[in-house]
């Protein structure tokens, strides 16, 4: 069994002050400290990063971090593009189950504020097929595509997307890390700027600068050392085309899909199991397929769910979403992203969410999407 | 056991022709065929390429190879600079470590002659520092400075370090696919022109397009199907600094000595008992201080073993390095190169290395360099 020991995370938000190995560099030493392990009790490191080739012509980051901390154990550099987190939380599992007696350390980090929007925008737009990106398609524009699909399909509006941003924005003002931590208004979503018909400014999660880091371990004496605790029960991924246009349908994420059900049956637990999510809100229209596609509701269902804010803490539902304010208003550091998901969920699962401590959580699930729905991890954890 | 059961190369050189997915899927639907496998037979596969991103804006190419092969299994994509194809293979094998009757597809690939030699340079640099980026350092030239100090330090000249690429472009002229297939004398070494003192033309691998799969298996009724096949005994991954000026001295490579070390003990072997070796002669000087680090001679007579030619094919030695030409002259696409390396050492073990099959080998090992020596891998294979 793979156990969950530690979790850091830095601020997210515009932190022009702080290169992207400076974050790295926080987000470790701060996960040591949590655990009160040394570097030397680390045997591997995986580390997801998106964007520091396209943005700062930096690879090879694995040798960096070597240089940082003064190691020589193997460092994974793991990309996929805003999944890159998730997967490499997948790697790790992976990893723990081909060996006996070891402590992973998974970092992820993203530098997004230190370029133009045009830039970052550029570098983002890198997880779409090449025809994608020459049509001129960004990643607003390809979810818009979805939105505009759904809402025609199930007969929802554009105050239905904004229910998910006004839930969002409450659970990031409930946490001290997020890069937005103000309450907004369905009125405010609805007046703010479209980026891409439907999506407006408030449907889209930032451009963030952050670093998460977890520790997971099957080592027996740390975790006899260990404090908090949680477990992963199951790790799945799948993926999908890379471009929408080879999708069957547009109101579904396949690799969703694949990875939930696989994930359920590696975990013998079932959607109505699960207490708390964090979810791939990139978006507002993500948030409401997730729930379609983990199996939370039905096709067709999840603008009903988020229209009456049944996942939104504090209202006594089944299933609190996104507490840590999602990507939608924690903020989109992309490489920490799948990280944070998985360390949101410990908080929960080990009682340590400050502010927006959901009770009697036993089950919880972190879900995180690359590009348009090319790649899915679904991971599910359970407190001991 | 880890059984590699088969391999296929695409040819090494200037693919204007060819795009980096039309590689890829050359490289695997040739491996599919030469192992008359099915795709349906695959289970998960990492893929190698460092350049994608930095270099055409192409990230996310887990969701490009499952819309290419029509499948949704996990697709990990591998990045750590010129060693992304070893690291691939040394992930590939803790996986199989994890998941019994599994079967990994391994492919690598770079397109790199598709752009200006500036552009494809800066990109490469991006496996080096900030600071040696920001100084004007390319690879010849953090490669040269190696190569002044081990000259120096042990007297050996310009003729020592040709005699290397001497060797495997001897070798490259056996290899059908390799980038380079004539032979060149020691004099073609001398007199090419300087790139960064006292590194010739010559004695620098070229830049390359081409694309490399193995597939790796534990699944007995595939192994048992299989017509040649060979075992990975270890693989092993170390990491360093990323900066030649944090490292003790400039006249070995710490992470190829750290990993070799490990590879050897995990595999119950002694560099004696190596046959055969892929090792990573991105510049001749690598080569030189490949076979010392990985314990093939003492500290300071690797100059000698090369200038002796004792490790070229047919000269009856007891190790026979870079019988593929090497990066040298083979080529070095460099997500591909890990790949190849250890589909050399198979074709070797397997008894199909045509025209450069050396006899009676036993045992081969394959050796990847990520950057100045920030990331090595070391392979050791055993034939059944």
């Amino acid at each position: 069994m793979v156990s969950v020991i530690g979790y850091y995370t830095t601020k997210f938000g515009e932190l022009w002050e702080k290169s992207l190995f400076n974050l790295v560099e926080e987000s470790i030493t701060g996960v040591l400290n949590n655990t009160s392990l040394d570097i030397k009790d680390i045997d591997v490191i995986f580390f997801a990063n998106m964007l520091g080739g396209v943005l700062e012509n930096n690879l090879h980051s694995a040798a960096k971090i070597s240089e940082l901390l003064g190691v020589h154990i193997p460092i994974y550099r793991v990309e996929s593009a805003c999944a890159s987190g998730g997967v490499a939380i997948n790697m790790a599992t992976n990893y723990l189950k081909s060996k006996s007696n070891s402590t992973v350390l998974v970092v992820g980090a993203e530098k997004m504020t230190d370029f133009s929007p045009e830039e970052t925008t550029l570098g983002l737009s890198s997880a779409a097929s090449g025809e994608e990106q020459q049509s001129g398609l960004t990643f607003p524009g390809l979810y818009s595509m979805l939105a505009q699909v759904y809402l025609l399909k199930y007969r929802y509006n554009q105050k239905t997307l904004a229910s998910v941003a006004v839930k969002n924005h409450y659970h990031g003002s409930l946490n001290n890390n997020a890069q937005h931590q103000k309450i907004i208004t369905i009125d405010q979503v609805l007046d703010s700027p479209y980026i891409a018909d439907p999506l407006k400014v408030l449907d889209c999660s930032p451009v963030s600068d952050g670093s998460c880091s977890v520790i997971l371990t099957n080592n027996q004496k740390i975790i006899n050392k260990s404090n908090s605790i949680c477990q992963i029960l199951s790790s799945e991924m799948a993926t999908d085309t890379i471009s929408l246009k080879n999708r069957k349908n547009l109101v579904s994420i396949p690799s969703t899909q694949i990875a939930a059900s696989k994930s359920y049956s590696a975990s013998g637990l079932k959607p109505k199991d699960i207490s708390i999510a964090e979810v791939h809100d990139c978006f507002t229209i993500a948030e409401i397929l997730a729930m379609e596609d983990l199996g939370f509701c039905r096709q067709g269902q999840g603008g009903k769910l988020v229209s009456k804010y049944a996942t939104m803490f504090g209202r006594g539902g089944k299933l609190i979403v996104n507490t840590s304010g999602g990507l939608k208003a924690a903020g989109h550091p992309v490489g920490a992203t799948g990280i944070k998901q998985v360390g949101e969920v410990y908080l929960q699962l080990t009682g340590q969410a400050v502010n927006r401590q959901v009770r009697n959580c036993k089950y919880g699930l972190a879900h995180n999407v690359g590009g348009s729905g090319g790649t899915a991890v679904v991971t599910i954890l359970t407190s001991l």
